[in-house]
Protein backbone atom coordinates (compact mmCIF):
# COMPACT_ATOMS: atom_id res chain seq x y z
CA UNK A 1 0.00 0.00 0.00
CA UNK A 2 1.33 3.21 -0.81
CA UNK A 3 2.22 5.91 2.31
CA UNK A 4 0.75 9.41 2.50
CA UNK A 5 2.62 12.27 1.59
CA UNK A 6 4.37 14.77 4.24
CA UNK A 7 6.65 17.58 3.60
CA UNK A 8 8.69 18.71 5.79
CA UNK A 9 10.01 22.00 5.65
CA UNK A 10 12.82 23.91 7.87
CA UNK A 11 13.30 27.41 7.83
CA UNK A 12 16.65 29.30 9.30
CA UNK A 13 17.08 32.73 10.98
CA UNK A 14 17.30 34.65 7.03
CA UNK A 15 13.59 33.94 7.18
CA UNK A 16 12.53 34.24 10.90
CA UNK A 17 14.18 37.87 11.38
CA UNK A 18 12.28 39.39 7.90
CA UNK A 19 8.83 40.12 8.95
CA UNK A 20 8.15 40.54 5.08
CA UNK A 21 10.15 37.28 4.27
CA UNK A 22 8.41 35.43 7.32
CA UNK A 23 4.85 36.84 6.23
CA UNK A 24 5.37 35.62 2.93
CA UNK A 25 6.90 32.06 3.55
CA UNK A 26 4.07 31.28 5.78
CA UNK A 27 1.42 32.65 3.02
CA UNK A 28 3.09 30.77 0.87
CA UNK A 29 3.24 27.14 3.50
CA UNK A 30 -0.84 27.89 3.66
CA UNK A 31 -1.44 27.65 0.32
CA UNK A 32 0.47 23.69 0.42
CA UNK A 33 -1.42 20.71 0.17
CA UNK A 34 -0.84 17.62 2.14
CA UNK A 35 0.41 16.80 5.34
CA UNK A 36 3.72 19.17 6.17
CA UNK A 37 5.77 19.83 8.91
CA UNK A 38 7.17 23.18 9.96
CA UNK A 39 10.40 22.85 11.47
CA UNK A 40 12.05 26.26 12.14
CA UNK A 41 15.67 28.16 14.01
CA UNK A 42 15.55 30.25 16.48
CA UNK A 43 17.00 33.40 14.52
CA UNK A 44 18.58 36.26 16.32
CA UNK A 45 16.11 36.34 19.16
CA UNK A 46 18.17 34.46 21.67
CA UNK A 47 21.35 36.23 20.96
CA UNK A 48 19.28 39.77 21.36
CA UNK A 49 17.86 38.78 24.81
CA UNK A 50 20.98 36.91 26.02
CA UNK A 51 22.44 40.69 25.17
CA UNK A 52 19.53 42.25 26.93
CA UNK A 53 20.20 40.05 30.39
CA UNK A 54 23.71 40.62 29.89
CA UNK A 55 24.10 36.83 29.12
CA UNK A 56 27.54 36.58 27.26
CA UNK A 57 27.21 33.81 24.46
CA UNK A 58 29.92 31.28 24.38
CA UNK A 59 30.49 29.97 21.00
CA UNK A 60 32.78 26.77 20.50
CA UNK A 61 33.72 25.71 16.93
CA UNK A 62 30.62 27.78 16.15
CA UNK A 63 28.45 26.30 18.24
CA UNK A 64 26.51 27.61 21.18
CA UNK A 65 27.11 26.86 24.75
CA UNK A 66 24.22 26.10 26.19
CA UNK A 67 24.43 26.93 30.28
CA UNK A 68 21.15 27.06 33.01
CA UNK A 69 21.00 30.92 31.66
CA UNK A 70 21.06 30.28 27.85
CA UNK A 71 19.09 27.67 28.05
CA UNK A 72 16.36 29.50 29.63
CA UNK A 73 16.85 32.31 27.02
CA UNK A 74 16.78 29.35 24.06
CA UNK A 75 13.08 28.05 25.88
CA UNK A 76 11.83 31.36 26.13
CA UNK A 77 12.62 32.97 22.61
CA UNK A 78 12.55 29.58 20.38
CA UNK A 79 10.04 28.24 22.16
CA UNK A 80 7.83 31.13 23.15
CA UNK A 81 8.62 34.14 20.91
CA UNK A 82 9.53 33.12 17.67
CA UNK A 83 7.42 29.41 18.08
CA UNK A 84 3.86 31.59 19.26
CA UNK A 85 4.39 34.32 16.22
CA UNK A 86 4.98 31.47 13.94
CA UNK A 87 1.41 29.57 14.85
CA UNK A 88 -0.29 32.83 15.39
CA UNK A 89 0.33 34.04 11.98
CA UNK A 90 -0.54 30.71 10.26
CA UNK A 91 -3.65 30.64 11.81
CA UNK A 92 -4.19 33.91 10.50
CA UNK A 93 -3.60 31.75 7.13
CA UNK A 94 -6.20 29.36 7.75
CA UNK A 95 -3.09 26.64 8.81
CA UNK A 96 -4.35 25.02 12.07
CA UNK A 97 -1.08 25.09 13.09
CA UNK A 98 0.12 23.53 16.89
CA UNK A 99 3.88 24.68 18.01
CA UNK A 100 5.55 22.16 20.04
CA UNK A 101 8.91 21.21 21.56
CA UNK A 102 10.18 17.69 21.45
CA UNK A 103 9.01 17.61 25.08
CA UNK A 104 5.10 18.32 23.98
CA UNK A 105 3.84 15.05 23.35
CA UNK A 106 6.94 13.15 23.84
CA UNK A 107 7.83 13.86 20.27
CA UNK A 108 11.40 14.06 20.06
CA UNK A 109 13.85 12.55 23.11
CA UNK A 110 17.22 13.48 22.98
CA UNK A 111 20.21 12.71 25.58
CA UNK A 112 22.03 15.32 26.97
CA UNK A 113 25.53 15.32 25.10
CA UNK A 114 28.40 13.72 27.17
CA UNK A 115 31.12 16.10 28.22
CA UNK A 116 34.20 15.56 26.23
CA UNK A 117 36.60 17.87 25.40
CA UNK A 118 33.67 20.93 24.91
CA UNK A 119 31.38 21.32 27.35
CA UNK A 120 28.17 22.48 25.38
CA UNK A 121 25.67 22.39 28.58
CA UNK A 122 22.12 21.39 27.96
CA UNK A 123 22.86 20.07 24.20
CA UNK A 124 20.75 17.11 23.39
CA UNK A 125 21.41 14.70 20.39
CA UNK A 126 17.83 13.22 19.22
CA UNK A 127 17.43 9.55 19.72
CA UNK A 128 13.92 9.01 18.96
CA UNK A 129 10.70 10.26 16.91
CA UNK A 130 7.48 9.96 19.02
CA UNK A 131 6.15 8.80 15.32
CA UNK A 132 2.85 7.64 15.96
CA UNK A 133 1.62 9.96 18.22
CA UNK A 134 2.81 12.92 15.72
CA UNK A 135 0.84 11.15 12.78
CA UNK A 136 -2.27 10.88 15.01
CA UNK A 137 -1.89 15.05 15.72
CA UNK A 138 -1.63 15.22 11.84
CA UNK A 139 -4.56 13.34 11.63
CA UNK A 140 -6.87 15.65 13.53
CA UNK A 141 -6.13 18.06 10.84
CA UNK A 142 -3.00 19.99 12.64
CA UNK A 143 -0.18 21.18 11.28
CA UNK A 144 2.65 20.74 13.66
CA UNK A 145 5.28 23.85 14.25
CA UNK A 146 8.44 22.84 15.89
CA UNK A 147 11.19 25.07 17.33
CA UNK A 148 14.08 22.76 18.08
CA UNK A 149 14.03 22.34 21.90
CA UNK A 150 13.68 18.52 22.94
CA UNK A 151 13.76 16.93 26.41
CA UNK A 152 15.20 13.90 27.93
CA UNK A 153 11.71 12.77 29.21
CA UNK A 154 13.36 13.07 32.43
CA UNK A 155 11.91 16.42 33.04
CA UNK A 156 15.12 18.45 31.30
CA UNK A 157 14.82 20.58 28.07
CA UNK A 158 18.02 20.62 25.92
CA UNK A 159 19.01 22.85 22.67
CA UNK A 160 18.85 20.98 19.61
CA UNK A 161 20.70 22.13 16.13
CA UNK A 162 17.03 23.20 14.16
CA UNK A 163 18.61 21.18 10.56
CA UNK A 164 19.33 18.45 13.02
CA UNK A 165 15.49 18.24 14.35
CA UNK A 166 13.74 18.38 10.75
CA UNK A 167 16.29 15.62 9.61
CA UNK A 168 15.36 13.21 12.56
CA UNK A 169 11.60 14.19 12.28
CA UNK A 170 11.99 13.33 8.61
CA UNK A 171 14.22 9.44 9.25
CA UNK A 172 11.54 9.05 11.99
CA UNK A 173 8.34 9.46 10.16
CA UNK A 174 9.43 7.58 7.18
CA UNK A 175 8.21 4.13 7.87
CA UNK A 176 4.60 6.16 7.77
CA UNK A 177 5.15 8.36 5.27
CA UNK A 178 6.68 9.50 1.84
CA UNK A 179 8.48 11.68 2.93
CA UNK A 180 10.39 14.95 1.59
CA UNK A 181 12.71 17.01 3.52
CA UNK A 182 12.91 20.97 2.06
CA UNK A 183 15.64 22.82 3.83
CA UNK A 184 14.99 26.72 3.19
CA UNK A 185 18.40 28.69 3.05
CA UNK A 186 19.43 32.28 1.69
CA UNK A 187 21.24 30.90 -1.66
CA UNK A 188 19.14 28.78 -4.16
CA UNK A 189 20.49 25.79 -3.36
CA UNK A 190 24.13 24.10 -3.19
CA UNK A 191 26.39 26.27 -5.38
CA UNK A 192 29.53 25.53 -7.41
CA UNK A 193 30.50 29.29 -6.96
CA UNK A 194 30.05 30.86 -3.76
CA UNK A 195 30.51 34.11 -5.76
CA UNK A 196 27.34 33.05 -8.41
CA UNK A 197 24.26 32.93 -7.10
CA UNK A 198 22.97 31.08 -9.96
CA UNK A 199 25.33 28.28 -10.33
CA UNK A 200 23.70 25.86 -8.36
CA UNK A 201 24.07 22.08 -9.01
CA UNK A 202 20.56 20.70 -9.87
CA UNK A 203 20.38 17.10 -9.03
CA UNK A 204 23.04 15.88 -6.79
CA UNK A 205 23.44 12.22 -6.43
CA UNK A 206 25.70 9.90 -3.39
CA UNK A 207 27.82 9.59 -6.76
CA UNK A 208 28.12 13.04 -7.56
CA UNK A 209 28.58 14.17 -4.47
CA UNK A 210 31.47 12.15 -3.71
CA UNK A 211 32.88 13.26 -6.86
CA UNK A 212 32.34 16.89 -6.29
CA UNK A 213 34.26 16.86 -2.64
CA UNK A 214 36.92 14.88 -4.35
CA UNK A 215 37.09 18.08 -6.68
CA UNK A 216 36.47 20.67 -4.15
CA UNK A 217 33.80 21.91 -5.72
CA UNK A 218 31.51 20.90 -2.35
CA UNK A 219 33.33 22.09 0.56
CA UNK A 220 33.51 24.04 4.73
CA UNK A 221 30.21 24.44 5.51
CA UNK A 222 27.76 22.28 3.15
CA UNK A 223 29.58 18.82 3.75
CA UNK A 224 27.77 17.93 7.33
CA UNK A 225 25.47 19.33 5.63
CA UNK A 226 25.32 16.95 2.49
CA UNK A 227 26.50 14.37 4.91
CA UNK A 228 23.46 14.24 7.06
CA UNK A 229 21.22 14.35 4.23
CA UNK A 230 22.97 11.33 2.56
CA UNK A 231 22.27 9.73 5.59
CA UNK A 232 18.75 10.77 6.07
CA UNK A 233 18.35 9.15 2.30
CA UNK A 234 19.75 6.22 3.23
CA UNK A 235 17.25 5.42 6.19
CA UNK A 236 14.70 5.98 4.11
CA UNK A 237 13.59 9.74 3.21
CA UNK A 238 12.14 10.26 -0.23
CA UNK A 239 13.93 13.05 -1.52
CA UNK A 240 15.13 16.13 -0.18
CA UNK A 241 15.85 19.62 -1.72
CA UNK A 242 18.22 22.54 -0.62
CA UNK A 243 16.60 26.05 -1.93
CA UNK A 244 15.39 29.33 -1.54
CA UNK A 245 12.28 29.68 0.31
CA UNK A 246 10.61 31.10 -2.82
CA UNK A 247 10.48 27.06 -3.64
CA UNK A 248 7.30 26.76 -1.63
CA UNK A 249 5.29 28.76 -3.72
CA UNK A 250 6.99 28.00 -6.91
CA UNK A 251 8.37 24.08 -6.93
CA UNK A 252 10.35 24.55 -10.55
CA UNK A 253 12.57 26.99 -9.52
CA UNK A 254 15.99 26.74 -9.46
CA UNK A 255 17.48 24.32 -6.45
CA UNK A 256 18.97 21.65 -5.71
CA UNK A 257 17.62 18.25 -5.45
CA UNK A 258 19.36 15.26 -3.78
CA UNK A 259 18.45 11.69 -4.26
CA UNK A 260 20.26 7.92 -3.51
CA UNK B 1 -25.77 8.62 26.32
CA UNK B 2 -23.80 9.77 29.58
CA UNK B 3 -20.93 12.05 28.76
CA UNK B 4 -17.34 11.30 29.19
CA UNK B 5 -15.95 13.29 32.28
CA UNK B 6 -13.01 15.78 31.80
CA UNK B 7 -11.51 17.32 34.54
CA UNK B 8 -9.79 21.10 33.98
CA UNK B 9 -7.51 21.92 37.08
CA UNK B 10 -6.33 25.53 37.46
CA UNK B 11 -3.50 26.27 39.15
CA UNK B 12 -1.62 29.99 40.28
CA UNK B 13 1.48 30.79 40.73
CA UNK B 14 1.81 29.78 44.59
CA UNK B 15 2.07 26.24 42.68
CA UNK B 16 4.24 27.30 40.17
CA UNK B 17 6.97 29.56 42.31
CA UNK B 18 7.87 26.86 44.56
CA UNK B 19 9.63 23.99 42.78
CA UNK B 20 8.57 21.29 45.29
CA UNK B 21 4.98 22.10 45.48
CA UNK B 22 4.96 22.21 41.50
CA UNK B 23 6.61 19.06 41.44
CA UNK B 24 4.48 17.33 43.51
CA UNK B 25 1.44 18.82 42.33
CA UNK B 26 2.41 17.45 38.61
CA UNK B 27 2.66 13.97 40.16
CA UNK B 28 -0.42 13.60 41.54
CA UNK B 29 -1.73 15.26 38.52
CA UNK B 30 0.14 12.44 36.47
CA UNK B 31 -1.92 9.98 38.79
CA UNK B 32 -5.32 11.29 37.80
CA UNK B 33 -7.21 8.89 35.73
CA UNK B 34 -9.51 9.68 32.80
CA UNK B 35 -9.50 12.99 30.49
CA UNK B 36 -7.79 15.96 32.01
CA UNK B 37 -6.40 19.43 31.19
CA UNK B 38 -3.95 21.80 33.21
CA UNK B 39 -4.67 25.80 32.82
CA UNK B 40 -1.24 27.53 34.50
CA UNK B 41 -1.34 31.28 35.80
CA UNK B 42 2.14 32.78 35.25
CA UNK B 43 3.60 33.21 38.53
CA UNK B 44 6.47 35.89 39.09
CA UNK B 45 8.57 34.93 36.39
CA UNK B 46 6.63 37.29 34.02
CA UNK B 47 7.43 40.38 36.54
CA UNK B 48 10.78 39.25 37.26
CA UNK B 49 12.06 38.51 33.35
CA UNK B 50 10.58 42.31 32.84
CA UNK B 51 12.38 44.02 35.90
CA UNK B 52 15.73 42.26 34.42
CA UNK B 53 14.89 43.80 30.92
CA UNK B 54 13.80 47.30 32.99
CA UNK B 55 10.69 46.88 32.10
CA UNK B 56 8.26 48.73 34.13
CA UNK B 57 5.01 46.84 35.43
CA UNK B 58 2.32 48.97 34.83
CA UNK B 59 -0.71 47.94 37.07
CA UNK B 60 -4.52 49.68 37.25
CA UNK B 61 -7.07 48.39 39.08
CA UNK B 62 -4.89 44.90 40.19
CA UNK B 63 -4.43 43.79 36.43
CA UNK B 64 -1.74 44.24 34.64
CA UNK B 65 -1.49 46.86 31.96
CA UNK B 66 -0.05 44.74 28.57
CA UNK B 67 2.01 46.65 26.32
CA UNK B 68 4.30 45.60 23.21
CA UNK B 69 6.97 44.42 24.96
CA UNK B 70 5.04 43.68 28.39
CA UNK B 71 3.32 41.08 25.75
CA UNK B 72 6.59 39.81 24.43
CA UNK B 73 7.51 38.79 27.85
CA UNK B 74 4.10 37.41 28.68
CA UNK B 75 4.55 35.07 25.87
CA UNK B 76 7.70 34.58 26.16
CA UNK B 77 7.61 33.37 30.30
CA UNK B 78 3.97 31.96 29.91
CA UNK B 79 3.98 30.04 26.52
CA UNK B 80 8.06 29.23 26.89
CA UNK B 81 9.64 28.67 30.32
CA UNK B 82 6.76 27.90 32.63
CA UNK B 83 4.56 25.88 30.04
CA UNK B 84 7.21 23.77 28.92
CA UNK B 85 8.72 23.33 32.16
CA UNK B 86 5.15 22.25 32.97
CA UNK B 87 5.39 19.53 30.34
CA UNK B 88 8.58 18.21 30.36
CA UNK B 89 8.17 17.19 33.96
CA UNK B 90 4.98 15.90 33.11
CA UNK B 91 6.48 13.72 30.89
CA UNK B 92 9.24 12.29 32.97
CA UNK B 93 5.85 11.43 35.40
CA UNK B 94 4.33 9.48 31.93
CA UNK B 95 1.73 12.23 31.26
CA UNK B 96 1.62 12.15 27.74
CA UNK B 97 1.60 16.77 28.31
CA UNK B 98 1.12 18.86 25.10
CA UNK B 99 1.85 22.48 25.95
CA UNK B 100 -0.75 25.34 24.38
CA UNK B 101 -1.07 29.07 24.07
CA UNK B 102 -4.84 29.64 22.38
CA UNK B 103 -3.44 30.19 18.86
CA UNK B 104 -2.17 26.69 18.63
CA UNK B 105 -5.19 24.36 17.40
CA UNK B 106 -7.01 27.98 17.11
CA UNK B 107 -8.14 26.21 20.62
CA UNK B 108 -8.51 29.66 22.21
CA UNK B 109 -10.00 32.58 20.72
CA UNK B 110 -10.35 36.20 21.70
CA UNK B 111 -10.47 39.73 21.10
CA UNK B 112 -8.77 42.53 21.90
CA UNK B 113 -10.05 44.64 24.67
CA UNK B 114 -11.81 47.91 23.35
CA UNK B 115 -10.14 51.17 24.98
CA UNK B 116 -12.54 52.73 27.58
CA UNK B 117 -10.96 54.92 30.66
CA UNK B 118 -8.37 52.60 31.16
CA UNK B 119 -5.88 51.00 27.98
CA UNK B 120 -5.03 47.28 29.36
CA UNK B 121 -3.29 46.91 25.75
CA UNK B 122 -2.84 43.30 24.40
CA UNK B 123 -5.68 41.93 26.51
CA UNK B 124 -7.83 39.14 25.38
CA UNK B 125 -11.45 38.41 25.94
CA UNK B 126 -12.36 35.54 25.18
CA UNK B 127 -14.78 35.16 22.50
CA UNK B 128 -14.76 31.44 21.41
CA UNK B 129 -13.30 27.98 21.86
CA UNK B 130 -12.15 25.28 19.19
CA UNK B 131 -14.06 22.18 21.80
CA UNK B 132 -14.06 19.87 19.30
CA UNK B 133 -10.78 20.12 17.98
CA UNK B 134 -9.64 20.12 21.55
CA UNK B 135 -11.71 16.49 21.84
CA UNK B 136 -9.74 15.21 18.82
CA UNK B 137 -6.28 16.15 20.82
CA UNK B 138 -7.60 14.26 24.14
CA UNK B 139 -8.19 11.49 22.08
CA UNK B 140 -5.12 11.41 20.86
CA UNK B 141 -4.02 10.27 24.20
CA UNK B 142 -2.60 13.86 24.91
CA UNK B 143 -2.99 16.04 27.92
CA UNK B 144 -3.46 19.77 27.06
CA UNK B 145 -1.40 22.52 29.67
CA UNK B 146 -2.81 25.84 28.57
CA UNK B 147 -0.92 29.00 29.65
CA UNK B 148 -2.86 32.34 29.82
CA UNK B 149 -2.01 33.25 26.05
CA UNK B 150 -4.65 33.68 23.25
CA UNK B 151 -5.27 35.16 19.86
CA UNK B 152 -7.07 37.01 17.62
CA UNK B 153 -7.06 34.84 14.33
CA UNK B 154 -5.60 38.24 12.65
CA UNK B 155 -1.70 37.03 13.62
CA UNK B 156 -1.82 38.97 16.97
CA UNK B 157 -1.32 37.34 20.72
CA UNK B 158 -3.39 38.65 23.46
CA UNK B 159 -2.38 38.07 27.21
CA UNK B 160 -5.87 36.67 29.30
CA UNK B 161 -6.40 35.82 32.73
CA UNK B 162 -5.71 32.67 33.86
CA UNK B 163 -8.94 32.03 35.53
CA UNK B 164 -10.56 32.97 32.45
CA UNK B 165 -9.27 30.81 30.14
CA UNK B 166 -10.04 27.62 32.46
CA UNK B 167 -13.64 28.89 32.92
CA UNK B 168 -13.82 29.40 29.06
CA UNK B 169 -12.36 26.09 28.34
CA UNK B 170 -14.99 24.32 31.01
CA UNK B 171 -17.90 26.30 29.61
CA UNK B 172 -16.87 25.70 25.74
CA UNK B 173 -15.96 22.08 26.49
CA UNK B 174 -19.54 21.60 28.67
CA UNK B 175 -21.65 20.03 25.65
CA UNK B 176 -19.13 17.26 25.01
CA UNK B 177 -17.73 16.05 28.18
CA UNK B 178 -18.92 16.22 32.40
CA UNK B 179 -17.11 19.17 32.96
CA UNK B 180 -15.55 19.35 36.92
CA UNK B 181 -14.08 22.42 36.97
CA UNK B 182 -10.97 23.21 40.12
CA UNK B 183 -9.25 26.01 41.16
CA UNK B 184 -6.23 25.32 43.07
CA UNK B 185 -5.26 28.00 45.47
CA UNK B 186 -2.98 28.38 48.61
CA UNK B 187 -6.11 28.41 51.09
CA UNK B 188 -8.48 25.49 51.67
CA UNK B 189 -11.44 26.84 49.91
CA UNK B 190 -13.84 29.94 50.59
CA UNK B 191 -13.04 30.78 53.81
CA UNK B 192 -15.79 32.35 56.53
CA UNK B 193 -12.91 34.01 58.39
CA UNK B 194 -9.52 34.79 56.19
CA UNK B 195 -7.67 34.24 59.44
CA UNK B 196 -8.95 30.94 60.14
CA UNK B 197 -7.52 28.38 57.46
CA UNK B 198 -10.22 25.45 58.65
CA UNK B 199 -13.22 27.92 58.41
CA UNK B 200 -14.32 26.47 54.95
CA UNK B 201 -17.61 26.63 53.40
CA UNK B 202 -17.54 23.19 52.14
CA UNK B 203 -20.94 23.42 49.80
CA UNK B 204 -21.92 26.34 48.07
CA UNK B 205 -25.33 26.85 45.91
CA UNK B 206 -26.47 29.92 44.08
CA UNK B 207 -28.82 30.36 47.15
CA UNK B 208 -26.12 30.05 49.87
CA UNK B 209 -23.98 32.13 47.92
CA UNK B 210 -26.17 35.16 47.86
CA UNK B 211 -27.03 34.66 51.25
CA UNK B 212 -23.31 34.85 52.52
CA UNK B 213 -22.52 37.89 49.89
CA UNK B 214 -25.75 39.82 51.79
CA UNK B 215 -24.33 38.66 54.98
CA UNK B 216 -20.70 40.38 54.10
CA UNK B 217 -19.50 36.87 55.04
CA UNK B 218 -18.23 36.54 51.27
CA UNK B 219 -16.89 39.84 49.96
CA UNK B 220 -14.07 41.40 47.88
CA UNK B 221 -11.99 39.24 45.60
CA UNK B 222 -13.71 36.07 46.26
CA UNK B 223 -16.74 38.12 44.80
CA UNK B 224 -15.80 38.15 40.74
CA UNK B 225 -14.21 34.91 40.84
CA UNK B 226 -17.45 33.23 42.20
CA UNK B 227 -19.44 34.96 40.15
CA UNK B 228 -18.12 33.56 37.48
CA UNK B 229 -18.03 30.07 38.76
CA UNK B 230 -22.01 30.38 39.05
CA UNK B 231 -22.07 31.91 35.55
CA UNK B 232 -19.84 28.63 34.47
CA UNK B 233 -22.59 26.17 36.22
CA UNK B 234 -25.50 28.20 34.25
CA UNK B 235 -23.58 27.61 31.22
CA UNK B 236 -23.27 23.55 31.71
CA UNK B 237 -20.39 23.01 33.84
CA UNK B 238 -20.93 20.21 36.28
CA UNK B 239 -19.35 21.02 39.39
CA UNK B 240 -16.66 23.40 40.56
CA UNK B 241 -13.96 22.81 43.50
CA UNK B 242 -12.28 25.48 45.04
CA UNK B 243 -9.43 23.75 46.61
CA UNK B 244 -5.96 23.28 47.86
CA UNK B 245 -3.52 21.76 45.21
CA UNK B 246 -3.82 18.38 48.13
CA UNK B 247 -7.07 17.79 46.58
CA UNK B 248 -5.90 16.26 43.49
CA UNK B 249 -4.06 13.31 45.67
CA UNK B 250 -7.00 13.32 48.15
CA UNK B 251 -10.03 14.78 46.85
CA UNK B 252 -11.60 14.02 50.35
CA UNK B 253 -10.05 16.62 51.76
CA UNK B 254 -11.25 19.86 53.20
CA UNK B 255 -12.58 22.06 50.08
CA UNK B 256 -15.75 24.42 48.46
CA UNK B 257 -18.35 22.39 46.29
CA UNK B 258 -19.81 24.96 44.25
CA UNK B 259 -22.91 23.96 42.66
CA UNK B 260 -25.92 25.41 41.59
Amino acid sequence: MSKEKLTIIKIGGNVIDTPEILDRFLQDFSQMEGFKILVHGGGKEATRLAGKLGIETVMVDGRRVTDKEMLEVAVMTYAGLCNKKIVALLQKFDTQAIGLTGADGNSILSKKRETGSVDYGFVGDITGINADWIKSLLETGATPVFCAITHDKKGQLLNTNADTVAQSLAVGLSPLFDITLIYCFEKKGVLTDIHNEDSVIEELTLASYQELKEKNVIHSGMLPKLENCFQALQQGVKEIRIANPEIIANPKVLHTHISM
